[in-house]
Formats: C-alpha cells, structure tokens, sequence
C-alpha cells in the first residue's frame, strides 16, 4: 500500500464516528467533511445530505458523470459511521488509533465499514486514472453514518431521491469473503430490526430482607421475559414472528453448506460451543436461513464489587432480531412486541422503547447476468472461483436502496471472522484492504 | 436534640464508610477511630480489632464495667458501615452530607446503621450519666464495618472472643418499628447469603448478524439460568435449597399477621403489585416465614444508546438468599449452586465466586422473660404497646454473636420502610432517633 493511501485510510479510521452515540455528532460530521473533499479531490460533485436539525449524522453523496454515452451507472454504497468501542478497557490498543502489527491494521471500523468501503473506493480511484473518461461507467457513491443504528436517515431519504439515485448495480464492500479469504457473491442478507425493554417494578430499590417476598424483582423479571423468547431446544418461541418464512431450495442450502466454514473451525474461531438457534439444524442454515432473536445487553441492578442486598426496581434490555426474506420485518416486530406485553410478568411494567424496524431479509436469484460477470472477475482474481454465500448479517439500507435505485445488488466483502468487528481489537489486513481494492477496480472494468 | 448530638451524629454520617468497597478502606477507618474515641471520652476501654492484614473494615469493641457486684452484662451491637449510595445520580441531595428536611436527616445510613446504633449509645449515655456506677450493668459494645457485606471479620473473630464477649442480653437497634412507629419486638430474623455468577460463551462479543445462529448468548443464557431459579407460581423452583423448613407456629403466624401492613400500605409503599415471592400466600408470611432467592443484579453486553448488535460473550448476576429457620445456610446455598451448575446453558461455563454462606435465620421461644421485661419498657413509651415481629430482613452476625456470648438478643429497631435504606434518599426521623434513644435508656435501666 502506498504511504499515501495509508495517510488517507488512517485519518479516516481517527474519527471517533460512532453513529449512534449522540455526543460523536461532531466527529461523524468531521468524517463525513473529510469523505466530501476526498470525492471533490477526484472531480466528484459532492455534498453531506444530512438532516436540517442536526438530528442524526448526514450521509455524503458524490457522483461523476461518464463522458460516454449510455454509459451504465454504477451506485457505490459504503458507511463510515462504527460500533460502539465498548468495552474500551478490553481493547489491547487505543479503539480510535490505528496500529499496525503483523500486516495487519487495529482499529474501530479498520474493517467495518471504513476499511472495507475505503478500499473499494480506492480500486475506484485506481479505474479512474486508468480509464479514459468516456470510456467510464457512471459512478454514485453513498457512504453515510448511521449503518449500525439502522439506517434511519438515509432509508427516510432514499425514496426521495429515486432519480439522483438510479443506478443499474448496487456495489457494495460490507460483507465477508469465505474462508481462507475465497471470494464470495452475497446472494442474500437476513434483515434487521431493534428495539429496547424496561421493565419496572416498584418505584425504588428495595431491601431485599425487609421487602423480599412482597416486591416484584425488576431483574428476575426481565430474566423471565427474555427466557420466554425461546424453547429449551433454542428455537424461537415467539410463533407468530416466524410467520411467512421462505425456505431455502435445495440449491440454496447446496451452495451455501459449500462456503460454510465447518463446525469444528467455528468452534475454534468463537472458542466455545456452537450452541447458538436450534438444536438438530446445521449451523450455516441456523445462520443464513434462519431468523433469530438476540439480546444484545441487559442491566439490572448492583454490578460492583461484593454483594449489594437490592431488589431492583428496573431492569433495561436491548434486542435485535434478524429476518428471513418471507417475514415482514414490521409484521414479525409487532408479533415480537405482543407477545412481550403478554409474557410481562405480573405487578410490573414494561415499557418498549427505541424500536426500529430496520428491513425484512432477501435473496437473490443465482441466474443473473450481474452474478454470471461478477463471479468471472473473481475467477480471475482467485483460482478457487468464487462462492455463493447468504449472510446472517444485514445492510438493512441495502433493501432501501435497491428499492428507490432500482439497481441490482452486488455484495461482495473480504471480511473474515477473525477480524473483531463489534468487538474489541477489530482489525484488517493489507492483504484483505489490497483484495477489495482490486475488486473496485477489477469490477468496474467489467462493467464498463 | 441537642445542637452537640446532632453534631455527633452528622460527623458520624460524614464518613463514606461503605464496608464492601475495598477504595473506602480509609473512610471505614476513620469512622470506627471516631466511634473509639466517643467510648474513650465516655469512661469506656475500647479498642478497634482489625485484621492484621487490612484485608476489611475493623470492629470497635468498648468496655464499661458496673461497680456493683454479679451485675448483669449487656453486651450491644451495631454496625458504621452503610450500603453502597448507588445509583449516586437518582439521589436528591449527596449522599454522605446530612440534610434536614421535614424533621428528617437524609444521608446514606442516616438509618441503617449508624442512626440506630447512634440513638441507641445516645440513650446509653443518658444511662450512665443518669445511674450511679453501682447501680449499673456492665456494658460491652461491638460496632463493625462489614454488616452490610456479611461481617466476615466479624463472625470470624467472635468464637475467638467467647471471653470478652460473654454476656446475659445481646441488644441490637438495627429492626423496624411496625407502621405508625408501633414498637416492635423482633422475635425472629431470616438468615443470608450471597454468590456471585459469571457466565461464560463465545471468547469475545460477537457480531449478531455473522454469529447470529451460532454462538450461544451469555445474555440469554444467564437470563434463562435466573428464570430457572422460580416456577411460574413464584416459588422456588430449587427443591433441595427448601429442605428442612420449620413452618411457623400458628401462634407466630397470628403475631406476624397482626404486627404487619395491610396489602394496600405495602402497594402504596412501593408503588406497584405486591407480586413477589410465591401466589396464594400473605405477603407476611412470605416475607417472614418463607425464603428467597433475588438477583441483586445482572448485567450483560451493550447498555448504551441506540443499539449494538452484539452477542454478548459473558453476563454476571449478583445473587442474594435469605434463609427461615430450619434451613442449614451452608448445605442450601450449596444446594442451589448445585442446580445452577446443572441449569449451565449447553456450550457456557459458569464461574461461581464471592460466595458467601451468611448465616440461617432463627426464631426466639415469644415466652421468653427478656421478652417480658421489654414489652413492658415498650408499653410504657407506648399505650399501644409492643408487636412481635418476624424481620424478613437479617443480620448474620447476631447468630454469631449470641453463639459466642451466650446472650438473649433482644432486637428492636425503630425504622419504618418509608426510610428508604438501601435506596437513593436514606432518611430517619429525629422522632425515630430519640425514640431509639429513650429505649436505650429505659431498657438498661430496666436491667439494671
């Protein structure tokens, strides 16, 4: 990687961008900023679009018009907003300084998605200088900063501008590659969707002698209702948010067991168990076919040091859920809010909060010409060809903007579990950043 | 009160002296050098006895011998250190500064224990100052730091002390009152005691769309380990954790129930249904006669705003336990890790640390002469006249405490639940204060 290019990838990963974190507004905004002139740099007409109040962080749009004629046009989407470093004291490295350390680069969003969407503009970059202007593609690209809250913003915005946004492919470096950093097509994104619980009980804390017995735990009965989500096998108990769901064909489940890692290598990647969804289904199926409902946190209570003898008055959890392409996404999150009324436990309350309702899940058909092409520059960039794969991640805007472009989605990624997105010490190779730059320009070329 | 009590009792409140954090070491220091001091200005011997080590809060133990001869010894017990002021942000006014308002003093332990305790030296000292030394009993006090922790130094040094401590009545003012500062004989205590779960997955969080199927939820998992721990009903679901209860005397039940808040205080009291413990039977009884199992606290993965779409990798629950009669402390509380560690989730490990096995609750004979004398010193301050109480709440180390002075604890407090110990906002009454002053004095002039 040219010094240059390095510069540039880790100033972008110092803006502390998390997109959900109301006191980051500044440095989202910054980080957008940089991202505008970067384009205006290149001869890109830019602009931050962002909401009047100040409300959530903008999300650049830049474009530069083909010389040709009929050119086809390409939409390119990438996000700079990140996680939350949370827990910073496990971060083995400052979560917002970028270290590198045997080939590869430390940081929040290193990978997800200012590394990966970086990379893919570079190749872009590298296209432009290389190819004669009207011999050019159109380009769009949409790098906005609320991917991991969900999207709000730009999914609200996207069908208003259906024509600044037309597009015939939809390309984007989110995703990850299969294993041992073979290509992978996306050929489907499970959907997401959140919300947040409170649960109360009495108005106070109480002591749990004087009060033990007569006041309802606020801990103990957020525990019941999440328990109550699933079966002791692990299946979702929640019927009416499985309502609809689409199996996968033969084909699907075929291609999709090929570029699954085995059972034995996800045990050794999350050290333990793989003994997450249903018992009795292989795990890429769990994974790729198969909705879940997760709890992403939850807090109740006395969390120091020795014993505080409390009976909580509160307890406070997060939930995400993943859909499959047959469920609606605003249908199935209902379902899931009804039976949590119905499941509150007696004497306390439960309030629903921050609830989003993200985008239902899709698959796309294996047959398109956009796949036939892209699986033949991958082919050429790695002998083993490329591999159909369905993410059990989402990119919920991903839906959204399909729908307000009309462009054919075209999801390929050089992530690898390895990397610690959403956690501590997430990081990204040279080779992985050098793999999605080639793509961005490998694919454009073919597109051209 | 006069201006120099009130000065005492304010300093002694000003010490943050939470005996479970070990960074409030010096504070706990400070406080029982304070209370030695008060005793040595008072004619007593006193010294403070601590581990050699600093490893917890010392206790202070003071001496007054009588000038008569086969006088009787009261030996006095009472505890400076408080509970944690978390959450610090829901308090009205700081927590270790007292504040007088509407005849109350807000501060933490401005009740439980130093409020109490302190009432009850200061009606001590009337006695003195009152009694010809000849005339008196001999008084021994003990006042430790690690009440609220479960008295380990304490409870550990008292067979040690079965000299020094060696006594005719154990006197406490650590109870409540019943409603209306009714006074209240408290003629049993449930016993505690406490553990701490660690819940263990994946090796790190992971993303909840890559793994989402796949890696077990240290969220979900501990949530369906505490929901383990109670049927629907509300009882406790772990049978050997109940063996050997005594069921109260029909004779205890009536006292209870006549000593005890209709349901309606209680739902006004803490503001929602009074739906703990197990359906069908009296909130009394529940909290008298039956034992609990509460999660003090949990806490799990992302807690912020907006939403991380995380798998947690661990979760940690605070638990506490209150035992009846009849119960031995150690084999329940062994009984329960047992099913804790047989409830583990498939593919999570469960870490169990501070546990600590507290102390059973007990029951005193309602006929006994201590108990006689004391009603009547009650129904002098008060026509009502005195209720027996069975105290849901505990005090682990009056067990040890009257095993190793062979002393009849004679327990009765002045607290009403309005004073919110263990919660944002402690208060105690003056009225409540020279109540538990007058006692001190009445009842040792009683035994004298």
């Amino acid at each position: 990687m040219e010094d240059s290019v390095k510069e540039e990838y880790f100033k972008l990963l110092r803006f502390e961008s998390v997109g959900a974190d109301p006191s980051k507004t500044d440095a989202c905004a910054a980080c957008a900023e940089y991202l505008s002139s970067w384009f205006g740099a290149l001869g890109f007409t830019s602009e931050i679009v962002a909401p009047p109040d100040g409300s959530a962080p903008g999300f650049v749009f830049a474009e530069l018009k083909s010389e040709g004629e009929s050119r086809p046009t390409v939409l390119i989407y990438g996000h700079y907003d990140v996680q939350s470093p949370d827990p910073v004291e496990a971060w083995h490295t400052p979560p917002f300084e970028p270290v590198e350390k045997d080939g590869r680069v430390f940081c929040r969003g290193s990978q997800d998605d200012k590394g990966q969407s970086f990379a893919l503009l570079c190749g872009m970059r590298d296209y432009i200088s290389s190819v004669p202007a009207d011999k050019r593609v159109n380009i769009k690209v949409v790098i906005e900063g609320q991917e991991e809250s969900g999207s709000a913003f730009l999914m609200k915005s996207a069908p208003e501008m259906r024509r600044r946004l037309a597009a015939d492919i939809l390309l984007v470096c989110d995703t990850s590659a299969a294993e041992g950093l073979r290509p992978a097509i996306v050929a489907g994104l499970r959907g997401v969707g959140h919300l947040t619980l409170t649960l109360t009980g009495a108005s106070r804390d109480l002591h749990s002698g004087v009060y033990g017995g007569i006041a309802p735990n606020a801990a103990q009965g957020m525990a019941e209702l999440l328990a109550s989500l699933h079966t002791p096998s692990g299946a979702i108990a929640v019927k009416d948010f499985l309502a609809g769901i689409e199996e996968p064909t033969a084909e699907e489940l075929k291609y999709a067991e090929d570029g699954s890692p085995d059972d034995e290598a996800y045990r050794k990647d999350i050290g333990c168990e793989i003994s997450g969804g249903e018992a009795g289904k292989s795990a890429v199926r769990r994974n790729s076919f198969e909705p879940t409902i997760e709890v992403n946190g939850m807090h109740s209570g006395y969390g120091g040091p020795g014993s505080k003898t409390v009976i909580p008055s509160s307890a406070v959890a997060k939930l995400s859920v993943r859909f499959v392409p047959g469920q609606s996404n605003v249908r199935a999150l209902d379902a899931l809010v009804a039976y949590l009324r119905e499941k509150t436990p007696r004497g306390m309350k439960l309030e629903i909060s921050e609830i989003n309702y993200g985008a239902g899940g899709f698959r796309l058909p294996l047959a398109s010409p956009v796949f036939r092409l892209a699986a033949d520059v991958l082919a050429q960039m790695d002998p083993r060809g490329a591999l159909f794969m369905w993410d059990g991640a989402s990119i919920p805007v991903v839906s959204a903007l399909r729908d307000a472009s009309l462009a054919s989605p075209l999801i390929v990624g050089w992530g690898q579990n390895g990397d610690r997105i959403h956690a501590p010490d997430e990081s990204y190779s040279f080779r992985q950043f050098e793999l999605a730059r080639t793509w961005g320009y490998r694919i454009l070329e073919a597109l051209s």
